[in-house]
């Protein structure tokens, strides 16, 4: 159930059966030279989607463009300042919570995020332990969940590419794409085959270190194939963590 | 041309023809008894693809969260306070400019983002007036262009729907929606057929004027024909408008 | 009755009578080669204090400092950051909204600050709508009202200038600081008699585009006597909105 | 020479002689049964006019909400939060700084103000001392300056008022607004004659310990006369100063 | 070399040697029956001067308040909001960047600070990628490192308290403080010996799941003889990580 | 009694007798060729520590870093932006203040903290003037109390240093720390003996008004025997203060 397309009576009976909600959240940023710059929000917001028709679960627009400082030196590239990222988590939930949502599944697409995020649930649930909430707002849980944590996912992600699957323009996130707009599949050579790992610090120092935007990856190994294995398996993952958060 | 489904390349391709960029901005707000909550957001999203495709202009991932404080008395309405949303949108583009756009047409569905917005690219231009922007930002210019201000598509509402359009939950938006997603067609009655109008202050006293979410219209009016109509109408209005900003 | 000018326990008589108060806002800008630096701030205290005397209404010293980033190519100029005169603006109408004050009418002297202070008021209906607002505040409106809105304005300056009004510095706003100090009433050169016209961003932009500060309008047409004509009728028009207002 | 009646043109030649500026900054408070709640304002922008006539100094547009919160138990009373004062100082010095203004003097009227405008110089020093400040920003002088804390003006007041000054709603303030407002004096009762003294926290707590809003004073002994020996005594001292800063 | 001791000629000779600095952070919270409360501020400092012996190391002042909301259930637990805690956090990495320091090891003694501190980081790290860094900012790397992660304690830990270790107010965590500050031991009695185990939201969930405030512990088990072994194992382990930093 | 060698509990006790608390502050920055950085916390904090032993109260950890902009210049000197260090302090007595503290005792190392934290303490008494405060904080009182102001350490700085004294890097300061650390006595030449004198504004020019960073002093003349005398007048005069403010 889409949010976006949904109205607001529709949303009423649905805080009947349940006050959970998923928020797909991901990033604007390059993906390498086969990969994506909508990568990392096309993958939880296709798979929020499917959770969304497994169980039910209702699905809020996705937060597209994410902390992602160190890609800046990739055109295209766009990031909120983790501070301006913390607000907007914040608000999305405070106005939620107005309606009685109290528990809030943010599905990720985006590494970059995680440190931010938390750190947004911490803004928040500080209202409430500082008595500054809004006078009204109910307990709230957030939660984050990586979409690629599951088991299913990560034992498919290894069978398929192993070593090559890297940590920033994936294989799996590349196929998971593909899978989802098989029309937009890019062709691409890799130099070297296997890109280069290491620290993140600034976007200047990433595009040294990483000089087609990948890291540790091969994703010329991704295929749709791919992607509809992965979409299925972290559907199944997904649903059961949803179900068991939600309940 | 989306930039989600871009690689920087080709975005560096792009930088080489034009430095505009279109960035679809809307709301997640009620919209009564037949509108979608996400019909802010899809009206431009829909039409900058449609854009995209008649111009080759790239277009942006859609800020699909808005200014909406006055619609938290409805269930699934998310705001981001004006605070948040300038931030939002400085952020967005102080990281495009430093790919070298400098020319950002923000296609608007939702005119309670009117005011937020154009304070925002205020204080875009402040870090200019100040010298406090980014060391090695160009002149910037943002442009603010709401989706149904153009000739043809103000014909074909007064034509459709004349007294019946009103200003919030219109026949036309609801019917470009429903021309998007024609598998979401709504049905509800209306009372009163026209909803009442009057001015906006804060949630609580928007729902007491205006009990079912509508301002002035009678959305019962809306169809995919005329949704389709619009959609036409709007993209040739936008897509002159968008050759002249861009040139 | 100025606030300025009264002690608190007259403010506390006057709120017996009505909880709506007058706030002038204006700006500190450039006003071209024969226009004040504080046209737009002194316009709107000049005619609250007539809409004071006429109709009892208190008058809250003027805010002077707007949003003018467009201006600082010109010495002089003084802008607020939009965030700032947010904060302002939220501040002032906290604090009167303790003590019982419900309606905030702003008399704008500035057409750079509509969008701001427009933003101004819905952060500040978000605490409401999100539950935030000080825990004893009343529901609160907030009206945004340029001086020179108004019918009789709008016909005397058709009437004395024609095409010659133009958008800044215009004949008009120019007149009526003539009208308030006669004493300072300046001559100078225009060239070209009427001022280009264009788009606004940047101050170095700006600067470019308008050399001396004005845009379509030809100043040396103001005269003290049509400051006279054009106050005498802003404070009919006004007062009439202020009493619906207040009402 | 006041900004708010000069041109662009006019600053432009005054730059030529001197960058320094003279701003006047008060607040908006209860000062007791007879003092205008608009005192701490109106002294320090009187006495700007007085010095600005005897040295030609060019004085910007009165600050005049300053740093009220413990008077907001009484109505009328607006404070700006410190935060929001730091931003508009340090907006307002950045704006002049462009134009190449590097010494500011701020001719101050209230107390509550001394510590949060001194912060905002820190805050506005750390962009140089960080490296922050504007790309073409001069290294600036920021002075704070009590109207009140000359020799002339103390002598004064020790001899007509002694004990009676008090710490707010003073004697010499009352005075010196009852000099430049004189249609405005007002008549009341003090009980006590001499009000209580003690520490300064919230509002609650003030109104509990100055019922009536006065810290140490009787007021009653204030008049037009010993406002007329103030000022002229305040525009003396502050004229010498004011010379010393700005040569 | 402690910073706090020594003058800023010292400092100048240490960055000839080399531009690294170590900051030990920690927090301010509840440790359960027998832990103090500055437990996690007094371990990354005890064995911050414990590497400054080893390596000659500069060590700052410890960050003795990080983020701890959820913690705020139980009395003298201090929390900074993590917009604070990114703050502070930016403004002592700028201020050290501008004498030199571009490398900064935080020393870590609180899981409730990863989150926030890195997100901190990549709001340093965007200043540089959005080009709004200091003028003379050098490229910067910032390194959060826990104390409790390296081999030699991890190992020793569990050889001592396997499962009773847990995860908040740790054995090894009061063993440490046990050892810096031996005539503080404590004594209490824990029911459940071992503490429950669960998720971790705002503080008054967190006092319901965790009464006593720890988190799956026994510290009960903690000793002084403990201490010194994981002090001795967490110095050498941290010296090494050190080394390679600052290298 | 340290706050940070104390357990929740043992908080919990001290409560039944007292709800005020000591919260030493101080800065991180150059005391000149002979003094420590961390003079300014390192005194309020020994001192702290003896009026705790003296008298029972509970002492918060040091707040180490605070606003020391003007002290850039020189190596090791780390500044917390007055925004930033308002909101430190505001979360810090927010933070206790939820545990039923309502007295806070700021105990300060550095004269450049003072408008700071003073505008901090404003800061939060708005909180409750403008009904925003957590829900259930009580009404509270905050101190800033210089540890140098008592009679007896003015007597004794006055009999053995006399104008040598100074007012940045000061005999007494010096001597206080010296007696504190005595293994850390530096030896430095002083060229003039006597520091000059001047007004602060940012870094650059406080460099070059006080080249060796002392202002007005003569620190030579600190020694081990003149910092135990300033401690024990100090604990004195402090404790009194401290138990007139408990009470
Ligand atoms: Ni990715
Ligand atoms: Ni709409
Ligand atoms: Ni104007
Ligand atoms: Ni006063
Ligand atoms: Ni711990
Ligand atoms: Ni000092």
């Amino acid at each position: 159930m889409r949010l976006q397309l949904s109205t607001w009576q529709e949303v009423d009976d649905y805080l009947k059966r349940t006050t959970a909600i998923i928020i797909p959240i991901g990033s604007t940023e390059q993906h390498g030279p086969n990969g994506f710059i909508g990568t990392d929000a096309l993958c939880p917001e296709t798979l929020a989607f499917g959770i969304g028709e497994e169980t039910g679960a209702l699905v809020a627009p996705t937060l597209s463009i994410g902390m992602a400082q160190h890609h800046l030196g990739f055109s295209g590239s766009i990031t909120l300042r983790p501070t301006t990222l913390i607000a907007v988590v914040q608000d999305v939930v405070n106005s939620l919570a107005r309606h009685g949502f109290d528990r809030f599944f943010f599905l990720n697409g985006h590494g970059g995020n995680i440190a931010t995020v938390t750190a947004a649930f911490s803004e928040i649930y500080a209202e409430t332990s500082l008595r500054t909430a809004g006078s009204n707002r109910p307990p709230l849980q957030c939660k984050l969940k990586n979409w690629w944590d599951g088991e299913g996912v990560q034992a498919i992600s290894k069978e398929l590419f192993g070593k090559a699957e890297g940590s920033h323009a994936t294989c799996s996130e590349v196929s998971l794409t593909y899978f989802a707009y098989p029309d937009h599949v890019k062709t691409a050579e890799m130099h070297p085959e296997i890109a280069p790992t290491g620290p993140i610090y600034d976007a200047d120092d990433y595009r040294k270190r990483f000089p087609d935007g990948r890291i540790g990856s091969n994703p010329k190994l991704a295929s749709v194939e791919a992607g509809e294995r992965l979409y299925k398996a972290a559907v199944r993952d997904l649903s059961a963590e949803w179900r068991a958060f939600a309940a």
